[in-house]
């Protein structure tokens, strides 16, 4: 790998540029960066924004980091899935609403492609963070478009989880159940001066209340913004350093850091076994089994076995 | 397993219903099922129809269930991820939409549940479609939120997959590029009647026609409907005959066939490499590496490697 680590570690926006597109590109997932800028991480606070399309994140993105702008943090943003299908065109938009940071030589926004490598897609923003992180970015924001599995597991690979909601997400609340409430620990009900805002949030609320409360666990929280009149911002920045306190308090953050590792390591080796496992040799069997005439033949799970032995 | 296969195979709803919740609710994947019904698969014309959330792709599933109801087909649906907590609250308006349809013996609609599997979710999938074609459905359709990389996976299962927009999805049309262009043997621009029809389907055909033409590969059609209105249907489902009779000419279908069986092996070998390597031995061994007192002196690279050795 031709990373230029030095470069990386002094900020310097071309070896960053490089190491992403690297990490983006390449077919098989490589430790060996995270071994190199491993003793540079874990300084960077990582924060989630997930929600539906439309529901104003970017705008809001654009708001935290104008917060952390003021208080002289050096803020990356990762946008996750830019390239899907649907989103592509929100993308072009966002650049628009965060262009001004653009300028900023301390904030970084950029697309994560993930066509055609979903096997290691969070593994992969991860790298991207680990590599902002290693370069001294403060704040890492992942962006995604949370509604597949895989974008969520982005999200959640996060210190703090935002999930941005807009009051028509009525229905949505009421279906949401178990798979949101677990990852979210700020819901931000965006638009908030539309109509319903206010049913959302008791809603919300009132199923949060609900939950049994866990000692040492981070009771989610509700709040109402209007990100594009610029209201409720103080409300969310808040929650969340109040959220940052809470992790720090009770070593969560560091707890969170052996977690990421620990999925990467998983990662890492569930790749090597599947590509130790798949010589030319198995591949020719598994292609001559398929060959056979008549398909219906085949006995699928024999073949699995034969494979294995 | 206490699957009644003779339940199946006699279209016994009860067997049907409730080899379909084994199947959504196993922790591993099990090839056993598939051994079981392969001899009677095959028969069953599987479509896929994916887009993002509002395109009416409920209301165009339902005109489709018609259309093969009126060839006196049988047909099942299956809806991915209506647990995701985006599209929850959607589903519950399918139900409605499709809801005389329930009333039909001849038709089965079914959502799955993938929170939390989300590795086998395609394989999931498309053993409950195994079961409704081991149990003489003739159609089977696919309905999938087609924002994730792993519900266009599912969209990949079909023989023939319809690709929902609106007239809306202009820029989304620009930034589509490859992806979507690869799955999709029809787009259908839905809600037809509103503004900018006419452009999105111009600038989706110009699209299709700069892409060079491969003897003995199908030409992807675009096609204008209102659903709602019951517009364009017979354009829809015209295209639809037209690309099954190619499939066939062609011998896609039974290639599609063997490709998924062979995805299901593939998939089945990774699960079984996993569960054989991730002994309680070396899950100890794991966890004793993190256990380090100074994370930052761990070598991620070397605990992979020490866990494969």
């Amino acid at each position: 790998m031709k990373i230029d680590f030095d470069g990386i570690l002094n900020s310097r926006r071309l070896a960053i540029t490089r190491a992403l597109s690297f990490v983006e590109n390449a077919d098989n997932l490589d430790i060996s960066l995270t071994d190199a800028l491993f003793k540079y991480l874990g300084r960077a606070y990582r924060i989630g924004v997930t929600g539906p399309p439309g529901a104003g994140k970017s705008t809001l993105v654009d708001k935290i980091i104008d917060y952390w702008r003021g208080l002289d943090k050096r803020v990356a943003v990762i946008s996750v899935d830019p390239t899907s299908p649907f989103t592509g065109g929100a993308i072009l938009g966002d650049r628009v609403r965060m262009g001004r940071h653009y300028a900023d030589k301390n904030v970084f926004i950029r697309s994560m492609a993930t066509r055609g490598n979903h096997g290691g897609l969070a593994i992969r923003a991860q790298d991207f963070a680990d590599i902002f992180d290693a370069a001294g970015y403060d704040i890492i924001i992942y962006e995604t478009v949370g509604v597949g599995q895989v974008e969520l597991d982005v999200a959640k690979a996060a210190d703090t989880t935002i999930v941005v909601l807009v009051p028509e997400s009525g229905d949505d609340i009421q279906a949401m159940k178990a798979g949101l409430m677990e990852i979210a620990d700020l819901f931000v009900i965006n638009k908030a001066d539309r109509q319903g805002a206010n049913q959302a949030f008791a809603q919300l609320q009132s199923m949060l209340e609900m939950r049994p409360r866990v000692e040492g666990t981070w009771p989610p929280q509700v709040i109402k913004t209007s990100a594009i009149k610029g209201e409720g911002l103080t409300d969310l920045t808040s929650a969340l350093r109040e959220h940052q306190t809470f992790l720090e308090r009770h070593g969560i953050i560091r707890q969170n850091f052996r977690d990421r590792v620990s999925a990467k390591i998983l990662t890492h080796i569930g790749e090597q076994l599947s590509s130790r496992f798949w010589t030319a040799e198995k591949r020719g069997l598994l292609k001559k089994a398929l060959a056979i005439e008549n398909i219906q033949d085949l006995v699928p799970g024999k073949v699995v076995q034969t494979l294995l032995n």
